[in-house]
C-alpha cells in the first residue's frame, strides 16, 4: 500500500533510463518515482542527513521544506548528485521545475496548481556523478502520465537501489492512515534521517505538528540503524499529510502511529542490509543517561571484529567489551555484564555463563550490554559484516 | 637484531605449551619471550591503551612502570589475559614473582637482582580466557635456561598471534643503539599505543627522557596506524635503557631515533594486517588543526564502504567525502579536493580529473584529502576491507 494507503495521494514509479539498461536491451530497471499529494491539505515536514557534505537534492528540499508545504516529491535512484557542484544543484531545480509543470499541464490543480518550490526532490545512487538529465525529465512526464492512487507499490520499487525487495508500511486507525516506503541497504548508518523515506498521512495534522511527530520518530528508529557505520550524503525522511480523511487525530495517536511506521520501515532496512546474514539488536541497559547507552549502543554496532564474529556465530563477549571500553559512558569495568541471545556470557567484567549455551544459528542476534550505572536504555540495530558485503561493495562502484 | 640489537639485553622466546599443540602432536608454536636488562642501567618509560577495558596485564605494568625502572619484561601470545577479572591480575603477578625468582636463581644479577615490581608483563591473544598457568609457570624457567645476547629474534617470533611475520627494526648511531620488536595483526586502532611493542636502548638516557621520546614518537606512529577501527584491550609500548655503550646522546638525536624504529614497526604493521590487500596511506592537509587533521584521516581510515572500494581497485573518491562529512573539522564542502595516488579525482567538492588516469594496481594506495581551511596536516595508515579479513575473524574464536 505505501504511500497510496492513505487518502489523498497518487504515485508512480517507471523506468526512465537513468539506470543503465538491461543486458538484453530492453531498458532499464524502474528509477523514477513521483508521489503528489492531491489535498486538500499539503502540510508537510522532513529531517535530513547530518552528513556536512550534502547532495544537492537535500539541499534543495531543506530549502522547499521551510515553508511546512509539499504538494509533490520526485525521487530518482540510479545516481545521488552528490558532490557534482553547482550544476548538480542546477539539475535539482530543473528537475522541480519540470514536475510542476507537467502536473500543470496534466491537470493536476486539487492543491491549488503546482511550483518547484512546493516540491521536494530526493536523489540515491553513485555519488560524484551528474544525473542524465535527457533521460530523467522525459521521464517526469512519463511518471505524471502513469499517476494512480494504486502506485504506492511502484514508486517504492522505482527507489530500490542495491535493496533486494522493496520497503513499504502501513498503520491505520480511526479513520485515518499513515504509510510509508523507504530505500536502503548500505551506507546505512543515519544521522537524524536515514536514506530515502516517504511517509504520507490523510490525517489533518499541521506542518508543525508533523515536524514534532516525525523527529520524535525518527531519533528512536532510523537514527538507531547503524548497518555499516558509513553515513549517507542524501538521507531525506519526508512526512506528507492531505488532510483527505478529514480527521484531526490526537496527538499522542499520530506521533505513536508514526513511530510504528518508522520503526518497521527500520526493522526493514536492517533486514535487508548488503551482504548481511545477521540482524544484531543491541540493547543497552543500566545506564546512567539515553545518551550513554547510544555511544556504547553505536560503539558495539561497529565492531567491525565483532560484527565477523556474529557472521561466524562465535558468542564473542570479548569484542563487546573492547568495544564499551572505547566509549566516554559512566561504567566501572569490573561491573559490565553482557548477554548474548538471553545467556549472560559475561559478568563483572569477566567470564560468566558458558558460551557453549549460546543458540547462534538463527539470523537474529540479541546482545544486551549492561553498564550497571543508572536506569536508562537504548536498543541500536546493526548487521554482520561478512564477505558478500566486501563483494557487494568492491566488485563495482555504487 | 630485535631488542637485543641493543648492548646490555639478552632474550628468549620458547613453546611453553599456552598456544594449542599442533595437530601432528609435537607441540605448540612459540608462545612465551622474555627480554632481561642486564644493565648497568634499567631506566624504563612505557604507554598503554586508552581502552578504558584494561587487561590485567596492563594494570601491572602501568603499576610497576611508575618507578621508572625495568629489569625485565615477560611476554605471551596465546592468550590475553584480559576480562579475567581478580584471577587475571593474580596471574599476571605471579608471573611477575616467577621471572624474579626464575632469573634470581639462574644468577642473573647485573643490575642487582630482579623483583616482581620491576618486571613488565605482557599478554595478547583472545579476550575473556584465563591463562593456563601450569604451562606458562614452567615455560618461564625455559626461557630463562635460553636467555642469550642474540635472542632478540626468537623473542619477536613468540609474541605472534595472527602476525604472519615477526616484526624487528634497528637504528644505530654514533655508538648507541636503538632496537625492538612488534606484533600486531588485528583490533589494530592504538589510543596511545599498540599492541605489544618492546624496545630496548643501550644509550645512558634517565626515564623521565624516555618517557619524553617513547610519548613523542607513538603520538605520530602506532597512534595514527587504524587497521580495522578496534582499539585493543592490550595494547603496549615498552622502552627499556641499559646505558651499556656508556653514551648519553643529544635528547633530539635519541628522540629521532626511537621515532624512526617506532615508524618502522608501525609500518609492518599494516603490511601484515589480517586479510589486507592494500596498504592505505592517508594524507589530510590543509587541515586548521593537527587534531583536525588527524579526525579527518581516522574518519576515512575507519569507512568499510571505502575499505571495501579501495579492496577492488575503484577510486572511490565520494565515499571519501562522506566520511569527511561526518567530522567535526573545519571545512567547507565545495572546497574540498581529493587526490588518489596522485590524480586530484575531487576539486572543489566535485568532480575532478578522470577517474580512469588513477592506477590502483599496487599494495599502497595514497590519499590525499586538501581541506583548503589552513596549513596542518597528518598521516594515518589504514588497510583495506576484504573478504580474507572477514574469514580470519569468523571463522574462529581470536
Amino acid at each position: 500500500m505505501s504511500v497510496t494507503a492513505a487518502q489523498g495521494f497518487t504515485a508512480a514509479g517507471i523506468a526512465a533510463g537513468i539506470k543503465a539498461p538491461l543486458a538484453n536491451g530492453s531498458g532499464g530497471n524502474p528509477d523514477l518515482a513521483l508521489v503528489v499529494n492531491t489535498g486538500p491539505r499539503t502540510a508537510a515536514a522532513g529531517v535530513f542527513t547530518s552528513n556536512r557534505v550534502k547532495a544537492a537534492p537535500v539541499l534543495w528540499s531543506e530549502q522547499v521544506l521551510k515553508s511546512g508545504e509539499l504538494t509533490a516529491v520526485v525521487l530518482n535512484s540510479g545516481g545521488a548528485n552528490a558532490c557534482t557542484g553547482p550544476k548538480g544543484f542546477q539539475d535539482t531545480h530543473a528537475t522541480a521545475e519540470k514536475v510542476a509543470a507537467s502536473l500543470n499541464t496534466a491537470g493536476y490543480d486539487e492543491t491549488g496548481g503546482h511550483n518547484a518550490g512546493m516540491i521536494a526532490v530526493c536523489s540515491t545512487g553513485l555519488i560524484g556523478v551528474t544525473l542524465p538529465m535527457d533521460k530523467l525529465l522525459p521521464g517526469v512526464d512519463k511518471a505524471v502520465a502513469q499517476l494512480s492512487p494504486h502506485g504506492g507499490e511502484k514508486a517504492a520499487i522505482a527507489i530500490k537501489t542495491t535493496d533486494s525487495v522493496h520497503k513499504t508500511a502501513v498503520v491505520t486507525k480511526d479513520g485515518w492512515t499513515v504509510g510509508g516506503m523507504a530505500k536502503g541497504a548500505g551506507m546505512l548508518a543515519p544521522g537524524l534521517a536515514t536514506m530515502l523515506v516517504v511517509l504520507t498521512t490523510d490525517a489533518d495534522v499541521p506542518s508543525a505538528d508533523l515536524d514534532t511527530a516525525l523527529r520524535a520518530a525518527t531519533r528512536t528508529t532510523f537514527d538507531r540503524v547503524d548497518s555499516d557505520g558509513c553515513m549517507s550524503t542524501n538521507d531525506t525522511v519526508l512526512l506528507l499529510a492531505s488532510g483527505a480523511s478529514g480527521v484531526v487525530p490526537a496527538a499522542g495517536d499520530f506521533a505513536e502511529a508514526v513511530r510504528a511506521v518508522c520503526d518497521d520501515l527500520a526493522r526493514q532496512l536492517i533486514g535487508d542490509a548488503e551482504g548481511a546474514s545477521k540482524d544484531i539488536r543491541i540493547e543497552v541497559v543500566g545506564a546512567a543517561s539515553e545518551d550513554d547507552a547510544v555511544e556504547v549502543g553505536r560503539s558495539i554496532a561497529r565492531n567491525n571484529l565483532l560484527k565477523c564474529a556474529l557472521h561466524g556465530e562465535d558468542p564473542n563477549w570479548g569484542r563487546v567489551l573492547s568495544a564499551i571500553g572505547t566509549t566516554s559512558a559512566v561504567f566501572e569495568p569490573d561491573q559490565l555484564n553482557v548477554a548474548i541471545n538471553g545467556v549472560w556470557v559475561c559478568k563483572n567484567g569477566s567470564v560468566g555463563e558458558d558460551r557453549e549455551l549460546v543458540d547462534m544459528r538463527y539470523r537474529e542476534v540479541r546482545i544486551t550490554a549492561d553498564l550497571a550505572a543508572g536506569t536508562e536504555s537504548a536498543v541500536i540495530w546493526a548487521n554482520d559484516l561478512t564477505a558478500d558485503y566486501v563483494h557487494e561493495n568492491s566488485a563495482y562502484a555504487s
